[in-house]
């Protein structure tokens, strides 16, 4: 299921080349930089586009998903197309009745008892999102491997969280409660949930994607033991579901500055980490055996362009040119920034990392 | 200014030895315990004050501040008497129009500009809160040495958060963009927030407060390279003058798990971690030339108590006896915590530790 052959590496690279050369820490021709949540926040085209059509419209509709995810590689020359999708649109088929709100997801049936979790239904992805592969499919021919084009997923303990809480939450306090409580109960919806993000990574993967990313954007709530008891085993079978299709994975957290040795065990080829580690010491905890994935803070985005070079020259010395860095910011872009600060700092990386022929 | 003579290692010891002699990493006969916002947010007595009186008043009243602290040694058994206090307080005088909401401070003339931060004016302790002083020369004579007396201020970086963003924020986007953007305005402003809170932590000791605890609640929104830019020199400023009292301090931070090394250079004889770190990684980091303060997941609090009994057993290994644990958790007091529940997990760490004479 390998996408590509490799060109000679006197050939210039396109996207999709250098986002998998970094997968597999093999050298680059440039730096490779997508940036998380890049489709939508800054990008008047698809602000219009949200106006005339509501939110879930446009994630179901295959022709304005592909719109949206490619309006950001136009507007910014970034090496990686993400799909366009919100992680909670696989649980709608398993029964869950959610709504996708501008604040975040809000469930109105969250789970509470064994009942709740023995109701959720295990729906093939061919079923349950078809939208979702067939945009793939078409972004597939509409790329045609000039860029990258990266599925997505949430993970098992984050997807949990959201349907125990049934609604954004800053602590957690009913999940873990949940989970440290009842643990079989915990068990059976974590059980569920890896099944099913699993099989959606891999259809993914089938339909088109190149990469996919694993976001467990909540795990920093928990420390590296309770991870590894509660979470660990089933972010782990995600990955090794993944890893048989040999396509590489990211596998991104925020909050993981004591995590990254146990999500590194957990899987993923590149460990995606946010802005509150520096790039340097977290790699050498992450080991040179897999590559790395951030980490400039967001925030940056909306300071001056001398600010925002100063850092990103500071990120670049971490990383120090060694195979297998991707840059991104430590998580999503922010709202406010402008277009052409995303396009110069696309430019400003491919420019300094570019190594001579 | 040292308040205790230590007395023989075999006579049982009061709440205060314990904690002072944890502070300076010599051996207890039992762990200390108290918990962050121990006042208040459980207690019956607590609620049915502040039915009669609006927290204002409480705060600015030392016979109510004064009952409001002792509540909860009262209730809890707990080893130290924390003052009923806001980290905003101090800032009034310097000229900040502040409400303490229940959603946190709101600041009606937020920080934008180096003319915002020339007005703030610098109060001595004695003029801009004198309540508070007085509070703790009442707690000094009332407690008479049975509890540690711990008095508490809001960290430079913190208040400079809440006094730019003017609400509470969830990515402190405003102060950060003025922080990296105009440096000098940043500097002027850690300048006087670190004079005022040293001064202000002196004159709590001064009146009575045995250790001092300084939190940092949201450093953990920075790398430690920008820590170590933006923040350390000032808090080091703050614990250099406390030291200079001869009294203890604890260096409390949450989401710190990459910062530990820094904030240990920036001073405190105990670091306060949150819950999302393992205690025994975290102290090997902090070094055994520092206690330890922490770090129970409060979520645990509202678990049935076998699984709170486990939690703390486990935490209780990896601080291994060794001197130097202060036992708390990882952040405030969950509102929907049982009294009895706090008041066994009191008895279960002071009995599992306790050193047979």
């Amino acid at each position: 299921m390998q996408h590509y052959t490799f060109p000679p590496a006197s050939s210039p690279q396109t996207g999709a080349e250098r986002i998998l050369n970094a997968c597999a820490r093999r050298p680059v021709d440039s730096t490779p930089i997508w940036f998380m949540r890049q489709a939508g926040r800054c990008i008047i085209e698809h602000q219009e586009m949200r106006k005339k059509y509501d939110l879930m419209t446009m994630l179901k509709t295959p022709e304005l998903c592909v719109q949206a995810t490619l309006m950001p590689v136009q507007a910014y020359g970034v090496d990686a197309a993400v799909i366009y999708a919100d992680i909670m649109l696989p649980l709608e088929a398993m029964g869950v009745d959610v709504a996708i709100t501008n604040s975040g997801p809000v469930i109105h049936n969250p789970i509470r008892t064994l009942q709740d979790v023995e109701a959720l239904r295990i729906v093939e992805p061919e079923e349950s999102v078809p939208y979702i592969l067939e945009s793939l499919r078409l972004l597939r021919s509409e790329i045609a491997g000039k860029q990258a084009l990266i599925g997505i997923a949430g993970a098992p303990f984050t997807l949990a969280c959201y349907l125990i809480e049934g609604q954004p939450s800053r602590d957690y306090t009913q999940a873990k409660t949940l989970m440290y409580s009842q643990p079989e109960i915990w068990a059976a919806l974590m059980e569920k949930l890896s099944t099913v993000t699993a099989s959606y990574l891999v259809a993914q993967i089938k339909a088109g994607a190149d990469v996919v990313q694993l976001s467990d954007s909540w795990s920093g709530a928990l420390s590296p033991s309770l991870y590894r008891r509660y979470v660990l085993p089933y972010t782990q079978r995600v990955f090794a579901a993944v890893k048989q299709t040999g396509q590489p994975a990211i596998h991104y957290g925020a909050s993981t500055a004591a995590l990254l040795e146990a999500m590194t065990e957990a899987g993923g080829d590149v460990i995606g980490i946010d802005w509150r580690m520096d790039l340097d010491a977290a790699w050498e905890r992450i080991g040179t055996d897999h590559g790395i994935q951030g980490n400039l803070d967001p925030t940056f985005m909306v300071t001056p362009w001398p600010v925002l070079e100063e850092q990103t020259r500071d990120l670049l010395r971490r990383a120090d040119g060694r195979p297998g860095h991707i840059f991104n910011l430590g998580h999503g872009v922010p709202y406010a920034t402008e277009v052409d600060q995303i396009r110069r700092l696309v430019d400003t990386v491919h420019q300094l990392t570019a190594v001579q022929p």
